[in-house]
């Protein structure tokens, strides 16, 4: 499948409207997380390990206790594309 | 540390009150649950995972798509035992 | 994408001989496998599942502690598909 | 139970001799590590995970596809502890 062509900044802009706990920097998207405990912040990780194969796109995510941070970018296309915004809403569905 | 003794059958149907979406049922405690979609499943899975594996208390349990049913039950002591509600209680609190 | 046509008797015994860890009964593959530890386990489960979600193709499984038995069947097709043994490929691989 | 004392640099020179594969740097032990493919990396990662949360001593680590890095300090202790140690043996025994 065509991978997916790089957003414009009005268009990272306009999006970013819809999922107000990511910021854009650095060419990638970026949301930090905070759960209860370690266990509720790494099955969430796994909900979204699972998507993120699902689609073939992986996040760059690091994990310390029961904080998360997760950046997406598309690397072949040197920026932020739709597919990022596609991890990012199964992020926030799956966010508590 | 000592492992838990076999409740009585009032102890667990006492205890059972507090946990309405089990069932008392061959020595052990019963509870069926279904999920939006697999990932939702298998991320619930591996929060009860991680908890198992602290408590050294680990589930029966079987998954198709969305579904898991998780079985409780306490081998040393043939039957059911405090630990097994302990880690129902983490089970319900994970459940969505 | 079309599913895949359930396989023939003849078809079945002949990819089993590549994958002699599975029988063929009940109109599914299934294998059992042990385990370690109750961490090697789920850490296997773990990669089948994220096989499952890429390839939309779920087992049917059940664990308790370090022993895991995985059935898979095509339930559109009513029997083993070339999917059922996609995933059994990818279960043997990760498999100790 | 009692939290394990900070090691000095002696010690922790001498127990990396049996842990090639780390480097102690910044107060913390470090690993870098390369699977197959994300399927692979998650799969240990959820391994560590069960094994970290029964020693309620969790790591920091970050993944990016195949790759995770993890690093191993004992924050109340202001540097690394026989607990760090002990987690770092679980993730060499899990690692490819």
């Amino acid at each position: 499948m065509a991978r997916p062509i790089r957003l414009t900044d009005d268009e990272i802009a306009e999006r970013l409207s819809a999922h107000p706990h990511w910021t854009y920097e650095d060419d990638g998207l970026t949301r930090n997380l905070t759960f209860e405990s370690f266990v509720d912040a790494f099955g969430f990780m796994t909900s979204v390990a699972l998507m993120a194969e699902k689609l073939d796109h992986h996040p760059e995510w690091s994990n310390v206790y029961n904080r998360v941070t997760i950046r997406l970018a598309t690397h072949d296309a040197g920026g932020v594309t739709a597919l990022d915004f596609t991890l990012a809403a199964h992020v926030d569905r799956m966010a508590p």
